[in-house]
């Protein structure tokens, strides 16, 4: 039985320019309860900006402790993480819904051992197209190869020419790509582009910081080769949710999903900085980062 | 009754570095008659890419003075031009097959006087929906205003400030672009689009012949607001060719399509530059550029 609440909230201090780093954020800790609303779901995001001097919000497993909404009693769990939260109808809307995938066709994936990547790729070998996932370590090669089931994979740190690497594993062209970083890689990827290719835009990570974007001389592919980009957010597919489920309830059971985590211990500024670089190409982690706020 | 056949050519003589001029052309008359195929037309071009030493193709109306193809006879007229041509048929494609538009929504057209551009303005209009067009000359902008019916146009090179240019045209912001210059443009399009925004990309003419092409910023508009970008091509799109004549048929009927020509006569390289610079923005020419052969 709880006896008094305590509020550990991670403060952004200020907006951030460049990458965030640990003096960004500042850690508080209340006995006020926080009143939380259940948002509809299907028309905004789970997750609101982050605002200088509010805390860092995040989807997890919580422990409902009280409640004027019927909905929920106290002692109820309430999730939206691991392989059936967000992030993977993010993997599963942006690729089924947007790429339309066929079997035998060639899939890349850069930042592929990330929480979205890693699941695009499973999908797609389940599919029976060949993927290839691009990363920027070693170990996260290694483990697109030998743990995700990847046909091919490159550390894009170190490739000198993107187009060459994109040309040595697709000989005969993209027809999709799950795009997670933009920039110079989009740039290379759009010239190997096969006719027809569709490019779900999950992300630009590589991009969002700089104040002088990476100049593309590839976007008229865009038209010689009747290329589609579709940029989406996973909220706006909240109604494929059963759907969802369905398809990927049974893979999980059969073992056919792999998912890979990084946890981490205990809610403070070093722990959420790694949550917040976890969807940016500086992420140190292999795999989703997770944070553990407590165990129960 | 032909007594002798005459085939006036005006060939390519090499590959074109930035805008083609009339010395990259030459003019040869033959009298050997030249062999044409019928193509499928669903599956690929209708005219080829130009190749130096060639004669230029394009796109007319022809009398048939002999043919082994049963489908012709002499003296048949076989016509691919005008508004029931490809270039009316890429307007409607891009627009109502890509776009996706609905009554009340925002259009913003590029090169907005030229062949493609005027036909998806009206479109828009008889759709209900809001129309701006931008192009390069007074003259241009006075016809898209008085002739074709846009709500609101100005000439891109008056504007010191293309954000702020569109800014004026859209308060709230753009729900369907089509696209037909690319670079600086898009970028500042990218700017004022609206969540859930289209984009038809049809072409990206500022931007060909330039060795170093515009560097955009606001390409993660696309994810931040969930565009659709999509490059196509009228051939895509041959098996609605019945739907589109029974679409606009009615209206071309009505008088309720106004479509500008601007004709030049002569088969020479003076002319066919003309319909080479047609697709440019660097065409002089004021609507469809279209040269009369010879009368009959």
């Amino acid at each position: 039985m709880e006896t008094s609440v305590r509020n550990k909230q991670v403060i952004l201090r200020d907006y951030v320019k460049g990458i965030p780093k640990e003096s960004d954020l500042m850690v508080v800790t209340s006995s006020d309860p926080v009143d939380l609303k259940v948002k509809p779901g299907s028309e905004e995001p789970l997750i609101d900006a982050f605002v200088p001097s509010n805390p860092i919000s995040g989807i997890g497993v919580s422990k409902v402790i009280d409640s004027d909404d019927p909905a929920f009693t106290k002692g109820d769990l309430v999730w939206a993480t691991g392989i059936l939260g967000m992030i993977d109808l993010t993997a599963y809307a942006g690729f089924y819904e947007i790429c339309s995938p066929k079997k035998g066709e060639t899939v890349f994936v850069s930042a592929a051992s990330g929480a979205v990547g890693q699941l695009v790729g499973e999908f797609a070998k389940l599919m029976g197209c060949y993927v290839v996932g691009s990363a920027g370590s070693k170990q996260k090669v290694d483990l697109l190869l030998n743990k995700l089931g990847f046909d091919d994979a490159f550390n894009y740190k170190e490739e000198p020419d993107l187009d060459s690497a994109l040309k040595r594993c697709f000989p005969k062209g993209i027809d999709i790509y799950f795009e997670n970083v933009g920039g110079k890689m989009l740039d290379a990827v759009l010239l190997n582009m096969r006719t027809s290719g569709r490019i779900s835009v999950c992300g630009m990570i590589s991009q969002y910081h700089l104040e002088t974007r990476d100049r593309l001389q590839n976007l008229p592919d865009i038209i010689f080769k009747r290329i589609k980009l579709q940029g989406f957010a996973s909220y706006d597919f909240m109604d494929r949710f059963p759907k969802f489920l369905e398809f990927v309830l049974p893979y999980i059971k059969e073992k056919k999903l792999t998912y890979v985590e990084d946890i981490v211990e205990g809610l403070d500024s070093k722990t959420v900085l790694l949550l917040l670089l976890d969807s940016s190409i500086y992420g140190q982690n292999v795999g989703k980062q997770v944070l553990k706020v407590a165990q129960e």
